[in-house]
């Protein structure tokens, strides 16, 4: 759905001049929120922001100035703060445009990351994506969510608290550590899929319904959705380690690589999980054409039985003045004794094809 | 169709020596008609021209021309042009031919794209491709279209308009907002397919018939079609960010990333689409195989049930005359108990099985 | 057919020494016939060789000569050609053996092609493929074909007509306008094919019978040797371009160019063929799943509602002494109504389940 | 199953600063347990060690320590041993987490290798995988592993007797040999494997059973499990061929590349098994088509001859009073001769179509 | 089964040091052989060697000596040989696994290769695999075998009859001219599956059975083996062609060259011959799918013709005393009529939907 009405902005903005900011995408939340929080070594200053302006003070400060702004349908916030930064407003359009895969574009200033936050809704069994958008500056870090709801209270946390690394390190770190709080999210959602596949798993040995089948695929989209939003961060994170940026530290790279590996094992997770389910989908099949085997043996054997039975019995319910056998002694028992024989013998015959 | 004509036409070519001035692909349009565009940052002049010959002033002067020609037919223009500022023969024989898979070519003084429009024929239920030929030169642009109708004329009003960004530029960013166009067009191609996708989806789960596969099949061929026009766009754009041409100037490089993003973002989608189409197909037959094991299911509980009762029935509507049962009492309420019974058994093996 | 006496002559010369020469595959022709064309700017000679050591005073001119050769099982024409030209006895031995792949090599004085010209014949409705050997040498070109008749003809008569193009140019030129030739004349196969899976289709949609499939995986196979005859051509043809040889002049690489893109466009419409031809195979698998869906429900419908009844029938068929419902009044009318009760029971449950 | 406590023990973690230790995966020992060797060319000294520190005095001798720790439970071992060598704090922490994929990691004073050690379990019939981090330091091995019960027994022993060459090499040496053992190991899981391969290919022509296709099924699954552990292994050890790294000697590489083989050999085993694997279940799958319509043909052969013969006895079976084929002298043995004709035509048409 | 016997011997070696003389796989002769003939231009030197210290003079002169052994078990030959020569252990231990992909290693003083010799046993039908393991040194080249029988006949009686150039030529020709042979032997095997594939298909066309389907199936896997046999050698030969070791001359290239065509062209058929096999596998499944279908159409058309006709026979053949129709003059022809229009409207309906 989030899909849909998000081409459909698509569509207002074309023929207008590049730059021009229009949000693209669903509008999530009512009201954006900004939210400030300015650190050194030594001192932590958070803030709720009415107005964006008053962040500006702090970002000609030279400690570290992260803001975190949800929403994006409030333009004006965007527009402001990307004119007293001097990002470009190509940039701010991207930022606007929440269909983008996760990149990184690195602008000499700054360094712009798209990347794609996941939430799984257990209510409606279905994953929600939430674009983020990253600045990462001389001295600052800007995010823009879609929404409120992420994963970096932790890292709010830390900040707050005593003598931490995080404090004692520049932009580039936090920025780090935003990246990992994103990728350590995906752990989460993995764990709720890896659960749902062991439950399908047992439905499917224990009693396989068309129902299944639907869930077999619905998992599987899901697979495509996670995929279409994580393999394109390994780029990322990679080009990011290659990155010679005087925005990123020598000392930063060692923990870049340490999300490139998570992201790797995030991966790795998603393709095995896309193989088991392809599995579980084959199994499903087979057992259909397993099931339908087996009835048509059982229709087989007792018709094949049968027929020829009723059509004996068929004869001898005739209504010919001369059938001599009618009046024989011993024909109706040596009916049934031709019957018994008959069925006797297609028994003997579906033994040796071993059906039962 | 359009296909096959296409080829036709190539091959009244085969023979003739390179360079020969042929049309290859349907005649889309009556007359070709000729528009110009002349500006700067100063003054816009438009008009519609009779001849190519009255060009020939405006391409003097150091503002920027947009000729742009609907219809290929007139193959005498596109010779006239060409020699006039001096295009390859072979530049010229491509244009020509619409068969062309999208592609880049700098040839020094100017650079020859090949790029596909595509528009969805709501009727025909049909994609619709016209192939864009566009050159660029040092103060020249020339597009030449296969029929009229473009998704050109937002860039037409932001020209007649007043000191926009598109007319302080150059005529490398007049080329940069075209493909933007075009590649913004291509959303709205997607929007179409989307909602019928999701259309599909649903008569797929509600009431699938035979159409409803047919169809799947339909939008299949779609995306086959709309990667084949939309994969080299990539590596198109790719190609003209990389190149070091006087004709690009440095500062629309970073217009040329967006419009990759786009392109990306679009290519992303198509792979997403084909993948549940591909699912949907999936689904279709598995639904079939799990009626048709239901169908089969009926048949036999049906048949099994009945066949040996209808046997029971049929030796005592034998006609012996000794027959001993018939003679009895209770035969008659005793078969009835011996049917229920067989009946019984039946229904309690199909229930062990789950078969309800 | 051919393929497997080309593999029993291979047989033949194992263990022969290298460059032994040999002509692996069928015969095609009785008499292999030499051809002579030598041209400049302002002469034009033409002749049929008896012998092939006339053509060595022709050779020895400045001018380009291009010797056609219909025919490989006279080894000895090849033998002294290639003596008299100094070509390395692997080169002879490679233009004898028809199973190669489109190849380039280059040897210094002389450039090495191997090319598939392709044609259909429309009586067995297969492909002929015929194995072209081009040396381009500093003035000359040497052509081998297996056998007469072959798609140059256009290109002698612009030789022959007045003052061409191709006759003010050196040898190089001559090559690109053969290669030329050979990858237009895939067009013609490929409209062939086209229309081949037009009719195709169209049986599929109509009539679909077990030859309808015959011929889609005749298609297939066709499409298989298509693309194993045209996919190697590809790198041959960007090979030559990237060339630093002496051989080929900078002017020419433009055609080159051109060449390459109509490579592309033949690749293109096979890949598209292809598609087409594999979605054509799943329309069949599913239609047939689809009609014996249909017959299936027929056969249930039809059965599940009379063996019920013959049941009933079969019941008042017996010939018990003690039945109290034979004397009744209206038992044979009230039979019928429960028949038709159970009939319209039967009936409404298949509307429900949507069989109608 | 241990997949998912892993899983669980990383969401414990999300929000920790980097490098937090905590052990992530199944607990599979009871206590952890250091094993110390060290030696050179003249001695060596055993040890198993209470504590980690009484290692220390060993790692500051010029001769080659190694150590090995089972068990990734006792936190507090893997971190003074870290401090001590004054190792990354994220290496402690990837040496923790068990869900890494093999990888080799250059930090300059060590280099540390992530592989999997497979066992198999013949009572379970599973595969088990154990994860073994290796440190490889100038004068030192540490090897992580997640429980007791390992392949390095063997080279444990050579280090033990006489003057063998590992004695007289430093710890790269050791490192290989304790990656070659790793990779031997493979080959007896794959040796399992082929005998389970062997048997389920005669289960699967004697007597499949649906049973059948479920251990297909498993198989293809450790196939998947395998590959997944095995693949990586490929670039970890061409890495560390490639690798300028102070800590390989020269004289090393040509091991390196014998392991290199040995992986490839691996990698192409399980490719081969993995396609008969695939076969397996093709030929499962034709075998369920085959014998359906082997029943098929059955049931449809009894049911095309008698139920036109019952249909006949039938029309006989009726009480019409004006009947009067009924009265005939020969009418009983004439509808016995059309029955045998009816058969007889029956049985003819289906010899004709080979249906036996 | 020889795999599976190379596996266990690989167990054995586990835990022995690396270079450990032990031969891995079957052991296919009863005794090694030991075949040397030393050559320059002028004279031949042929000899069956009881004891490889024999070879050691010839070893020393400056001619080229070839030495054949025969069977591998007898490790002391490779041993001894080995020492002598200065060759490194691990090669040996190469040369006496036979489990080895083709490769090349270039070791400075000698360039080791391994290739698979394969042969086609027309008995059981199977492809049997042979190691060949060549070492190319300054003025030698040695080839271990597992078993006497090789492609090599030819090349021998090359070196025993007059001034041939592989007399003439050094020890790197003569490794082409080995290596030429085994290329060439590969297209017997391809006569030969050519020849099994072509029955295939005919079987399939005209008769097939599951026995069909078997052999399909049996095919694909020597197609698996083949490719895994060949395919490395085209990375092998490519190597080799780039490879600028002292040990190849330069003229020599030109035949690398032209073996690495062949190695292209058997893999080409190889390719196609998949593609066959693969296309006759669907062919296979579709018919099974045809004949399916024909079946259920026939006993649908006759159930359903026959069922309601039964039933109808069964209503007048109930004995009830009150049915009226029984006495009518002209029920009995009635009932016929009815029948017969209920058959008529039912094949009218059959008709309708070309189920004939």
């Amino acid at each position: 759905m989030a899909k849909r009405k998000n081409r459909k902005s698509h569509l207002q903005k074309i023929g207008l001049p590049p730059g021009s900011l229009i949000h693209i995408g669903e509008q999530k939340t009512e009201k954006a929120s900004i939210h400030l929080i300015n650190f050194d070594e030594n001192a932590v200053h958070e803030k709720k922001l009415r107005d964006i302006e008053e962040a500006f003070t702090y970002l000609a400060q030279p400690s570290v100035t992260w803001i975190n702004i949800d929403g994006l349908h409030e333009v004006s916030i965007i527009d402001k703060l990307g004119q007293h930064l001097n990002i470009h407003p190509l940039v701010l359009e991207d930022i606007l445009n929440t269909g983008h895969r996760p990149k990184i574009e690195d602008h000499g200033d700054y360094i712009h990351f798209v990347l794609k936050m996941l939430d799984y809704d257990e209510k409606s069994n279905e994953l929600i994506t939430d674009q983020l958008s990253l600045i990462l500056g001389k001295n600052y870090v800007i995010t823009f969510q879609e929404q409120a709801g992420d994963a970096f209270d932790p890292i709010r946390e830390r900040l707050r608290s005593g003598n931490t690394r995080i404090k004692r390190r520049k932009a580039d770190y936090l920025t780090y550590a935003l990246i990992d709080a994103v990728v350590d999210s995906y752990f989460i959602i993995l764990e709720h899929l890896g659960e749902a596949i062991e439950t399908l798993e047992e439905d499917l040995l224990n009693k396989p319904t068309p129902e299944t089948l639907h869930e077999i695929h619905g998992m599987k989209r899901k697979m495509i959705l996670l995929r279409k939003s994580i393999w394109p961060l390994r780029e990322v994170i990679n080009a990011l380690e290659r990155e010679e940026s005087a925005l990123i530290q020598k000392s930063t790279e060692v923990f870049l690589k340490d999300v490139y590996d998570h992201t790797i094992q995030v991966i790795d997770t998603v393709e095995t999980y896309r193989d088991m389910v392809t599995g579980m989908l084959d199994i499903y099949l087979s057992n259909i054409s397993n099931r339908m085997n087996e009835v048509m043996k059982i229709l087989t054997i007792i018709t094949t039985i049968f027929i020829p039975l009723s059509f004996i019995a068929g004869i001898y319910g005739m209504n010919f003045r001369y059938m001599p056998e009618l009046e024989w002694r011993w024909a109706y028992f040596s009916v049934w004794l031709v019957m018994l024989g008959v069925a006797g013998i297609m028994i003997y015959f579906f033994k040796k094809k071993r059906w039962f």
